[in-house]
């Protein structure tokens, strides 16, 4: 069992007609990510509406916000209790089991055109034998093929890009990997997060991008950029790719400062609580 | 708008063989109340598990307790934004343009049996022009009918013992008038909450029972027993009657202590906040 | 596989004020259960809306009738895939993995008061080891105890009732079995439904009311009042009684005859078709 | 009202390992378009399996076939009542009005790259009234950009190549119209169906791809490729462009034949069918 703290700060000046924000940045309830504890402070007040998609059971908050300055302030305790496989035992899931909801993670789109590297993967992973195991080598493969640096990518910037490219940030490296697998015919999905463990030399905190692999009749975490550690990732949203689950999108002129992120695990004092580490397990918090 | 500070207490002795526990007393989440702050405490601590009914927003709650003392100590901070027409500009929905979703609320349910009350209705209310002061006729009807006892009734009292006995708590108060207002063929649901402006002379702060009709679109609240003020209610959950939404089911054998319950209400620093008083007009807080 | 085709015809004589009708009469669309053809004719021409009810897959049908007569002719041809289990292999499923979904069918309901059955069941089902035979000796309890008897009972009839009188028709049988599994902690749902195989004795071809039991993970049929073939019934509406799936709720004055309904198997010519016939398995055709 | 007889017929030959197919083919049930006869023939005889999305009204026809030939025959009777308003009254949507299920088509996606176009829609209709006239003035305007011609794009083919290219089908009309009102911060999503008054010049009847936009809270039909009457189109399916709805998914190796598609519109016997023609008002089936 791990437990994670977390604090999101988000800072805004909106222009003189106001902006409509619709905000995804609340840590997701689960089976496995109980949300023990959160507070949303909003400066000045203004009445929000949160909504839920049962679907993806991503949370979204939505507000008006007059012209001035405008600040979030989310903080939250969250515990996890992860679903743990040995890798060589997890399949991948026959077509016609797939559960038609499930189904939408297999077509491409806006930032992930997997219909247009069939013969790629095809080339470079049909040969290899089906399960967690040839994922494992995608997302091996996206790693050597891709450099993580810093600014070198932005909104508009699709998987097709980062294959040309060969450079991006952890959004890139998500892309990339979510369309190979859906080339090869295996549902995969972008989830937002706030990451436990990021390598403190890329720099301040972020909000993090990670991916989600349908198998075994669960979606498995994989982190195709490498920086941070699975077992920590409090889970925000998940969707078919960042067009989905951005944290925040906003109609209206306005000016934002980079978002505050803070991430804390706890150790005890309750039994049984552990620090987030490296594992060579399956992973999953979602059936 | 109002703000609403609550916090619950709940206490348990689990027997030797432990218990399964499904509680439904999180403050739901709607468009016109927004959760900004809350905390569970569950000792000793046992990963618990949420999930969101997205037909009713109810929230539940699930665990398995072992063996021994459970206390559960949930705390939220809610902001109300109500919904509020001229009575007499409310009316009834006709049954060719009720949503698929209320049709459930016509139907009789296990404390409200509406299809044994067709003749007394027709007969008390069938001359009454239609809309919401009809429905205020019922309510006062009942409230006339029926006097207000603590322990006068048992989870097993509906709405026809009810009718019969001429006594009750908020909870049978609420069942009859539900029944009443199928029996006109309007929707009708139960539901649950925390109640600020309780009447202190009825005993300690109890979980409140009230009803939402359906009128003009929308779910206008009803408060049978008159015991509280409506402006004040934080919503936990609703449904068909108290089968759908007890605060605690308990699968094992146990012994509990009378609920612990807290409200107040915030007056400042933020302008626009008002303390919850009585008034005339149509209350609603969901679509 | 199994194929059936039938037909349901309703007639109505609508008073001056016309009336609102709620059908429940359409076969259910499950992963189980296709429905290839079906047609639809509503005499005189009204428009009608179909809507579906995505937790059941229960099909509404809606229509506001003018004065005067109004006939339905419900045609359509099933096939079924059943999914079958050896009793001795299904097991109940323990409170805690139970899902969301399941929990409504734990809790009584209008015809179904399991809440008062407590003492009963623990005395006569409490010793028997738990699983699929357990349910079967409820059942064959329940036929044992209950004579099948037509005219016996009415629209108000509940499972308290049956269980003092000892007669009544398969609706009856299905809400004494319904409230026996529930006071068991065991999820049970009212079923309606064509059966194929029905008994010529208990009169002329009407509307089937059985029972879908939550075993190892799946809703298991039973067939509380034994007049039929379970492997031939077409599963129209699911609820958590037969308040929740009348075939036709009417809103408004009427006059009706008695259902016409037909139903037929079909031996080939495609090969892989067979006849209904009594097993000895457990049987589902819902997950 | 409008009475539509529509029949598909698909041909297949499935390679030598079988294939997995998911069709979205059937036509749609909503609270405008009833589906009153409808009949699938496959051959030769596998299982089908519908499934259902709520949140689209989107039917999803799944099978495994064995190899060799595989035929499908699909043919309905589908009653249309069409919601119509005069176009100067329909209004564009305030975002914090918009229903949380409509935001995900104010997002990008696969072959609607919105978020390149905010430029090119501000310098061309953002000085335009807002309205239902200044969503005509961007289909008008595409209508003028882009050329109907058959086979001069390709299933890669997206709104950014069609506005480059300027020709293109119905499906590259619908992409690019989609993307331009979605950067203008209008809900808009791809609809496919079959339409009545194709014109026979275009070539054998086909699919149509047409498309729906979010104003006056409901969503109304547009067709940027001009080349069918709005009035006669059955939908089929919705989604957030191509990739969601295509009519066959196919995850194996075949060889199809064209699909042949013929559609007929019923005028009388029953008083008060009209045959589909052009006007001028705006049209919705779908709330």
């Amino acid at each position: 069992m791990v437990r994670i703290h977390a604090r999101i700060g988000l800072s805004y000046d909106v222009g003189p007609q106001g902006a409509d924000f619709i905000f995804n940045l609340q840590a997701a309830r689960t089976a496995q990510q109980s949300v023990v504890w959160e507070q949303l402070d909003i400066q000045p007040f203004v009445f929000s509406v949160e909504s839920f998609d049962p679907a993806t059971n991503n949370r979204m908050l939505r507000l008006t916000a007059p012209p001035g300055h405008l600040e979030l302030d989310y903080r939250c305790t969250v515990d996890l209790r992860h679903h743990v496989e040995l890798p060589h035992e997890v399949a991948e899931v026959p077509i016609a089991q797939l559960p038609p909801s499930v189904l939408p993670y297999l077509y491409p789109s806006r930032y992930c055109q997997s219909d247009c590297l069939g013969p790629l993967v095809m080339e470079q992973f049909g040969h290899l034998p089906r399960g967690y195991r040839r994922v494992q080598a995608v997302v091996d493969w996206v790693g050597k093929q891709v450099s993580f640096k810093s600014n070198t990518s932005n909104s508009a910037t699709s998987a097709l890009d980062t294959l040309r490219d060969r450079v991006g940030v952890c959004r890139d490296f998500a892309h990339l990997f979510i369309a190979l697998c859906r080339a090869l015919n295996i549902p995969a999905r972008f989830a937002t997060g706030i990451d436990y463990g990021a390598d403190p030399a890329l720099g301040p905190q972020d909000f993090h991008a990670y991916v989600e692999v349908y198998l075994g009749h669960r979606w498995y975490i994989f982190d195709p950029s490498g920086t941070a550690i699975p077992m920590g990732f409090i889970r925000i949203g998940t969707g078919r790719d960042a067009a989905d689950v951005s944290f925040a999108t906003i109609f209206g002129a306005f000016q934002s400062a980079a978002p505050l992120i803070e991430i804390r695990a706890e150790v005890g004092p309750v039994p049984g609580f552990e620090l987030p580490v490296h594992r060579s397990w399956a992973i999953s918090t979602a059936a």
